[in-house]
């Protein structure tokens, strides 16, 4: 099977510099991809100028006059930014020219440009944003991310469903095990929106865990963690805080005279091995999910090998057919889903 | 000054093997304090055989015939365990017996029994849980961390009160920098309580920051974070997860084999500073802001360090009146505040 993939080049914190050569490094490990790569044609092709001719000939450059910027508001890209690298590799995943598209852009317009292009799944009220952060042993699946600040209990309901889709997919896991993100592991703590939501995964066929805590994101107790957009976001954010810290402690410590130095130099196998456990960058790449196409979503910041990463995600996604699993899933789901769900 | 301290020696994981030794440990540095120490009475005396003479006659112990254990619910343990050494402590604060009190127990229930006790200050509508998390070059104060679930921007702008003064009091900051903790710093992000508290705090006296992420609570962007007790929990915890899986991968990196032991033993200089610098026991104690009375919440798996360093974050409280501070801070601004207050 051919995949084409539209990367958008343009967004993200270093552009083509960093983007484009991270797509031929995919590209120059998969025999049956194709990429579009969007963007400023002139900056796109100088990038190209070393591109080996075998691997040139997989890759389509389309041209894209405006740039979504960080701080565009999501309303403002959506109306004024049509021609944007970000809009018009969205466009060929809804023209079936690719079958995903992967952007380091703003979050907020990416997902409001997608859901207004590509449409959500028929019974998903609400796309969700999800990654994989690593775990003891692991790593596990949380969502939402960032894309939903109120919800209900149908819809963190839906996020349990696209999260174990998700992970069925891209982990091979038959039950992915599914928590709530919680403030305590009674069943009395937290609002009514998670009480009631718990109450729907565990009525549902899904493999309800039940409630977690902070901490349990990175002792691997489940596959896949489920909580709303604005304490996801928070958690995300926090985790990459401490592990920055630490790192950058670990660093201080073993700078501080020669002699830390010197073991430092011989402790390199070691810090290494350390270090690539807890890299964000192994695990870059956020899934929108719940939307008729695969959009993934890269890290602003992310370097040459985290971008290369984050296009991998999208190429596992489009394989396993994703977006169509999930829409065969909620599908059942809704069948045998209380006629009068509490909201 | 003679300052007496309340403390609840049976809660907690560990229990008076702990509680009283690190009682001890911090009536030893400190000439003026008397502790009363709250519990199974035999038990706690046998902890007190090898007390020496000078101190010993700093110590009474109260008997308490009850325990208010992890799993009780906070309205449980209020209604039926009033001889709870928790619910004894507590009494002790009420009764102008002791200046604050101590306790490794149950969260909840711990709340509950302090706000039905002792009651809330005036103009405070909720009391709310802050402790100080390490951050680059310090610590940061962070409020609620689980006592309001729900909250009102009102509640928001209370917290952004208490954690001023607090930080104030405790760490001699004339104008603590005050940040609300959100999923972007644009103003247009998050929900309605949080862009009016934000609102609120700037109309105000207080020295308002603006909007800070998950991964500003380790920068030291501020000096006070507010957020709501789920969000606080959740980044609380989170924080906690993260820094236990990174201290057990560098374990595991340093013992995998003969040459990776010797580095440590190399290193140990090295890596036993950066342990202090990540190790949450040095900033254990938990305060609950808001009440007619000082309570100091000690994690419950705290080690005898850290149950020595709750007591102290009591003590130092004590010393600087920190519930009359507020009490002092909200009448102030109470005057000041806008007649209709968005809720």
């Amino acid at each position: 099977m051919t995949c084409t993939l539209a990367i958008d080049v343009m967004s993200g914190d270093h552009g083509v510099a960093v983007t484009v050569p991270a797509a031929l490094d995919v590209l120059a490990e998969e025999k049956n991809l194709k990429l579009i790569l969007v963007g400023q044609k002139k900056q796109v092709e100088a990038q190209l100028d070393s591109c080996p001719d075998d691997l040139r000939t997989q890759v389509e450059v389309v041209h894209a006059s405006e740039i979504v910027s960080m701080d565009d508001k999501p309303s403002y890209a959506l109306r004024n930014k049509k021609q944007s690298s970000m809009r018009l590799a969205i466009n060929l995943v809804k023209e079936n020219q690719a079958q995903a598209c992967v952007s380091a852009g703003n979050t907020g317009a990416l997902m409001a440009t997608a859901r207004f292009v590509l449409k959500t799944l028929p019974g998903i009220q609400r796309p969700a944003i999800c990654t994989a952060i690593p775990s003891m042993g692991g790593h596990v699946h949380m969502l939402d991310l960032g894309a939903n600040i109120d919800v209900s209990s149908i819809h963190l309901f839906e996020f349990a469903v696209m999260g174990s889709v998700l992970v069925q997919a891209v982990d091979n896991r038959e039950q992915p095990a599914i928590g709530l993100l919680n403030i305590g592991e009674e069943e009395l703590k937290g609002n009514d929106q998670i009480k009631q939501a718990a109450q729907l995964i565990q009525n549902s066929s899904l493999d309800y865990y039940g409630f977690v805590e902070g901490d349990d994101i990175f002792k691997g107790t489940v596959d896949v963690i489920v909580c709303d957009g604005f304490v996801g976001n928070v958690a995300l954010k926090t985790s990459e805080g401490v592990a920055k810290m630490i790192a950058s402690y670990l660093k201080q410590a073993y700078t501080q005279n020669l002699r830390s130095k010197l073991l430092a130099w011989l402790s390199r196998g070691i810090l290494t091995r350390f270090k690539k456990q807890i890299d964000p960058g192994e695990y870059n790449g956020a899934s929108l999910l719940g939307l008729k196409g695969i959009v993934v979503k890269s890290h602003g910041g992310a370097d040459r090998r985290a971008f290369a990463q984050a296009i991998r995600v999208a190429l596992l996604e489009v394989e396993k057919n994703v977006p169509q699993r999930i829409s065969k899933q909620i599908e059942q789901l809704l069948v045998n889903k209380p006629e009068n769900p509490p909201q």
